[in-house]
């Protein structure tokens, strides 16, 4: 049998549990027959346009902690980036470069973990080897916080996410309930497109508290008047009204509802921010009430002291079932999650073809959100509970949680 | 022997660490011979002047887990107030309605805890009392994440808040380092005349990452032009800096660094913004390259489940304290903390004059700054690395941390 090795890469934004799928194809490839030596490009693809490599293989046997600290170092080990690859009819000179260092690696199969943009790499890459007719196998592992890749159940990083989002609605409801005095607290939830993450606002409602008392997602047309008169109402029912807001919400015509200036980045995507003050200022000027918004920071995607274990576990999970399809032959498809229950929670991996996937994204069903627009149903509660059950346990050393060493991303 | 009871209150802002408090003074309460029922005023002061309270002793008993329960909840259990008593010169109608409270209740102490502000309330009580020749015992228990006041080493809810602040940094230098790009982040922390905890972002320095690489806080004058050039300095030695600011960054002259430049939203309003964008703009108008603020939000006073056990045990211990102090007769004080050695750390228990520590404030001292007036000292890292140190234990339901019930708060 013709021995050979595997590279892996991280792209796209950060995640808690990034890394856990890294970990996961690390300890696949060291445990399988077919697969000598892990390499990770630094950098996502450029990584392997400027030969960048980490022979994790070798790091995993120097350290044996190494591969549970990699499970449970946020934001990616590799490094990242945004790239997007030309398509190869119009320049293939760096699929040819891409192509010749897999040869020199003596790659068989290549892993790249990322969301949306990154699985447009898998597409043009595996397109490119059935082109050339190339063996060499690549597959695209999941992970977004957005949770909106097509033909998966969920993606990796969004259960850590979403924990992270409720866990911090419920100690800013504690924060906000000790004054006996009417306010709106106003919570902006990252998501530019898809409400998943806001709508895991919800899950922070408990016997006690019923926060967020409205939710606003991009899926659902935002209307100023009908916000003002949902905030009214709620205002006539409590002192303190909790909003959980999606940083993409727009209007009927598809305008966003922001105060900054919208900028451009390599992919065309617009960089939002502000749709929480955008609100704060709304209700500042038609309602006498003290108002505040809380533009909840990136620890929602890197807060890995937060992490949802089933995510972690699924995570790394995906990352293994990466390694064991392409053993098998797969190529040019996306592992993906299928549900087959909520309670008992209950998931099977398979997975898809990455035509299917690439570029393509899914928003919350208009029908898991309320007729009013402002409140999620029962049935996307369902789907969200079992993605954020369970705790990791962190190393700690002088009171902070002990990663791993990412100096080599340090430049 | 005429027994008694005790009264509790809360007052100011949010921590993680003041419910330790008020659970310390409620252990204490049960556990000694002088006293019978612990009660807590709704609201701080105000519960007092509008006759809301809980009897506490009796949730106790109820609950065999509830003084453990509220020692790891954040904020108020008992809710907050800011509110400033008149001087009882001008006007004792207040304290008269206080006093037939406390003889009413049969209250033999009351012991308020919160920071600058509440200890004003107890500075007044206390004279008053003193003025009508009431025997009842008024004092102060510490509280805020400001660590601002005197006379006590550091105040209870400092290292919880600390801890928060220097995880969050080590989390976004995880998030940051992803990509081989240059690029700056500005982390602004709370903070607005001192900056204790500005200064704590320093302890996510480790062996791999040297973040935050300039630390900013008010007590050392801001300069535009020497910020800009400290900027390009690091990012000719990296590619990825960060910078911890506080959000009460001054000129040399007092006036705080905001930006006046404006930012219009959807419907046509202007912001004005904190330091944070303000040098975010600064940077974009003068250095070419990707730059980024953030805000860090309320968690930083509420995120439990940060909490540093270090914090939560000494502000139990303080709690129990001001109950032993009564006990011993003494009135008109606060409970304060004395360092007796940073390592092997340790610390003593002892009370100070109120009328030492209502209104006043403390700042770092200068010389814990360097001279550059960009980073701090060893002195000041020595001094705070004790405060973040262990760990708590929480519970876990459906994912999320499990807090006492606040309906009570739940207007």
């Amino acid at each position: 049998m013709n021995i050979k090795n595997v590279l892996v890469a991280q792209s796209g934004g950060p995640t808690s549990a990034i890394n856990a799928s890294l970990a996961g194809v690390l300890k696949a490839t060291i445990d399988s027959e077919e697969y000598t030596t892990c390499y990770g490009a630094i950098n996502g693809i450029l990584g392997v346009l400027s030969e960048k490599y980490l022979d994790l293989t070798k790091k995993a046997a120097e350290d044996a902690e190494f591969i549970n600290l990699l499970t449970h170092t946020p934001a990616m080990y590799l490094g990242s980036c945004r790239y997007k690859l030309p398509d190869y009819k119009d320049d293939d000179s760096s699929y040819v470069f891409i192509f010749s260092q897999f040869k020199k690696l003596n790659i068989g199969a290549f892993f790249y973990i990322g969301g949306n943009d990154s699985m447009d790499t898998v597409l043009k890459l595996s397109n490119y080897a059935k082109e050339i007719g190339s063996d060499i196998r690549i597959i695209g592992v999941p992970k977004t916080i957005d949770n909106d890749l097509c033909r998966t159940d969920h993606t990796p990083g969004f259960g850590s996410a979403a924990k992270y989002i409720a866990s911090s609605v419920l100690e800013i409801a504690h924060d906000t309930f000790i004054y006996a005095v009417k306010s709106v607290t106003i919570v902006e939830i990252m998501g530019r497109d898809a409400g998943w993450l806001t709508a895991a606002a919800a899950l922070a409602r408990n016997d006690y508290s019923s926060a967020p008392h409205l939710i606003y997602l991009p899926e659902a047309p935002f209307d100023k008047e009908s916000f003002l008169s949902d905030v009214r109402a709620e205002l006539s029912k409590r002192n303190n009204v909790i909003i959980a807001v999606s940083e993409g919400i727009r209007d009927k015509d598809g305008n966003y509802i922001t105060s900054s200036k919208a900028m451009a980045d390599t992919f065309g995507h617009q960089q939002l921010s502000g749709a929480g003050k955008a609100l704060e200022f709304l209700i500042k000027e038609n309602i006498d009430v003290k108002v505040r918004s809380v533009e909840v920071n990136v620890l929602q995607r890197c807060a890995a002291h937060m992490a949802s274990k089933t995510d972690l576990d699924e995570s790394f999970a995906q990352g293994e079932k990466a390694v064991a399809l392409s053993v098998k032959g797969e190529t040019g498809c996306m592992v993906v999650l299928n549900r087959l229950s909520n309670a008992p929670y209950e998931v099977e991996y398979s997975h898809a073809r990455i035509s299917e996937i690439a570029n393509e994204a899914k928003s919350v069903p208009r029908e898991w959100i309320n007729e009013e627009g402002n409140d999620i149903t029962s049935e996307l509660i369902d789907y969200l509970k079992p993605l954020i059950e369970g705790e990791v346990v962190l190393s700690y050393k002088s009171g902070l949680p002990v990663y791993l060493d990412i100096s080599h991303l340090n430049h």
